[in-house]
C-alpha cells in the first residue's frame, strides 16, 4: 500500500486525501476485524502462561505481568528456581511490598555453579513447596514461577506432578512459567506460550549484563 | 544423555552415582563456557533492546525490565505509543512512584479506534516530543517506548528522525522499543532484539484480555 511508502511530511502534498482515506478505511476495516474477535472472546479465566525460547524476555515479561497485576489490585506470589544467589532488581524492587508480593527466591545460585545433582535436587524441591503453597492460595491472583522449565529440564522436578498441582489452582489464579527448553507437556497444558526467539543480542558483542536490562 | 530421561525418583536406584557423576561433569564443561563468555563481555554500555514479533511478552518484558532499573537505583522514563485511552494495570502502578517514574501515555487509543491518520500523526509527535526529553535527561537511566513501532509501521514517525535521536541519547541509558513489525533499519543499530513468536493464545480459546495478564 502507498501509504506504507508515505511519510510523515507527505501529508501536506497533494496525494494526502487519497492516502488518508484509504487509512481510513483500511482502520474502518481492521476495526471490524477486532472488535468481533473481542466479542467471541468473553470467558474469564486464570491464564497458565509460558515464556521460552533462547531470546531474552522471558522472565522480564514476567515481571512485568506482575506489575500490571499489583495495578490492578491483586497479590503476587514469586518463585525463582535455579536463579538467586545474587539479588536481582526485580527482587530489590518486589521486596519493597511485602503485603502485596510473596518474593521467594531459591538461592542455590545456577546449576552449573553448584555442580552438585543431589543439592539442586533439594532445592528445588524446597522452591516448589512454595510455589504449592501459593498455587492453593486463592488470594493470590498472579504467580510468577521464574525459570521452572530448567528444574524440569534437568529432572529434578517430575513435570506431572508439576502439571497436577498447576491444574488444581483457585480458577481465577494467572500464572506464568519462564525459562529455556519448556517440556512439551507443559507447552500442551498451557493457555498462551510465547517462544522468546534471540535475533541478537548485546551480551555477543561484547556488552556485559547491565543491571536494569539482564538483572 | 539417559540424565536426560531420568527423572528424581531414579537418583534412589543403583544408576544414581554414574547419573550423578556425568551431571557433575557435565556442568563443570558448562561452567567453564558460561565464565568464558562473561570474561569475553566486560564492556558496560547503555544497551538499546527491540522487543518485536507476534507473541506476546513485548510490552511486558519492557516493565519487567523497567522495575529491575527501579531495584538499582535507576529513573524510568516510559512514553506509551498508540495505546493508552484505557489505564493500564503497569500505568496504575507504576504512577505509584512519581520521583522514580515518569510516565506519559499517548491518551488516542488504539489507531484503528480514532480511523484518523492526522490525529494520529498528531499524538505520536508529541509522544516523540515526551520521548526526546527522556533521550536527552542522563538523570533517567532507562527509557521504555511502548509500542513505538506501530507508530514507525504506519510512518506516523520518520525513521531516521527516530534512529538519529536514538543514538545520540546518554552513553549509560537504555532503552527499550516494542511492538510489531520493528522496522529493519531499528533492528540493524539495537545492540539486543527479540522476536517474541506466538506458540499459542488464550485470547484463540475464547478467554478474554485478563487484567494482570494483557493490561
Amino acid at each position: 500500500m502507498s501509504e506504507e511508502n508515505s511519510n510523515a511530511g507527505s501529508d501536506n502534498d497533494a496525494g494526502s486525501e487519497g492516502i488518508n482515506e484509504r487509512h481510513r478505511a483500511r482502520m474502518q476495516r481492521k476495526k471490524e476485524v477486532v472488535d468481533q474477535k473481542i466479542e467471541a472472546a468473553k470467558r474469564d479465566a486464570g491464564v497458565l502462561l509460558v515464556n521460552t525460547g533462547n531470546g531474552k524476555g522471558k522472565s522480564s515479561s514476567a515481571f512485568g505481568m506482575a506489575i500490571r497485576a499489583l495495578g490492578h489490585g491483586m497479590k503476587v506470589g514469586v518463585v525463582q528456581f535455579i536463579k538467586g544467589a545474587k539479588s536481582t532488581g526485580e527482587e530489590l524492587f518486589l521486596q519493597r511490598f511485602p503485603d502485596e508480593v510473596s518474593f521467594h527466591a531459591m538461592g542455590e545460585g545456577y546449576t552449573w555453579e553448584t555442580q552438585s545433582r543431589e543439592r539442586d535436587i533439594a532445592a528445588a524441591e524446597r522452591a516448589w513447596e512454595k510455589a504449592r503453597s501459593f498455587l492453593a492460595d486463592p488470594a493470590i491472583g498472579f504467580v510468577v514461577l521464574d525459570e521452572l522449565n530448567i528444574a524440569l529440564k534437568y529432572k529434578y522436578l517430575d513435570v506431572n506432578r508439576v502439571i497436577a498441582d498447576l491444574q488444581s489452582r483457585p480458577a481465577m489464579q494467572h500464572v506464568v512459567v519462564t525459562g529455556r527448553a519448556a517440556p512439551p507437556e507443559l507447552i500442551e497444558v498451557a493457555d498462551t506460550v510465547t517462544e522468546m526467539q534471540l535475533v541478537k543480542h548485546a551480551f555477543k558483542a561484547g556488552i556485559a549484563a547491565q543491571p536494569g536490562v539482564e538483572w
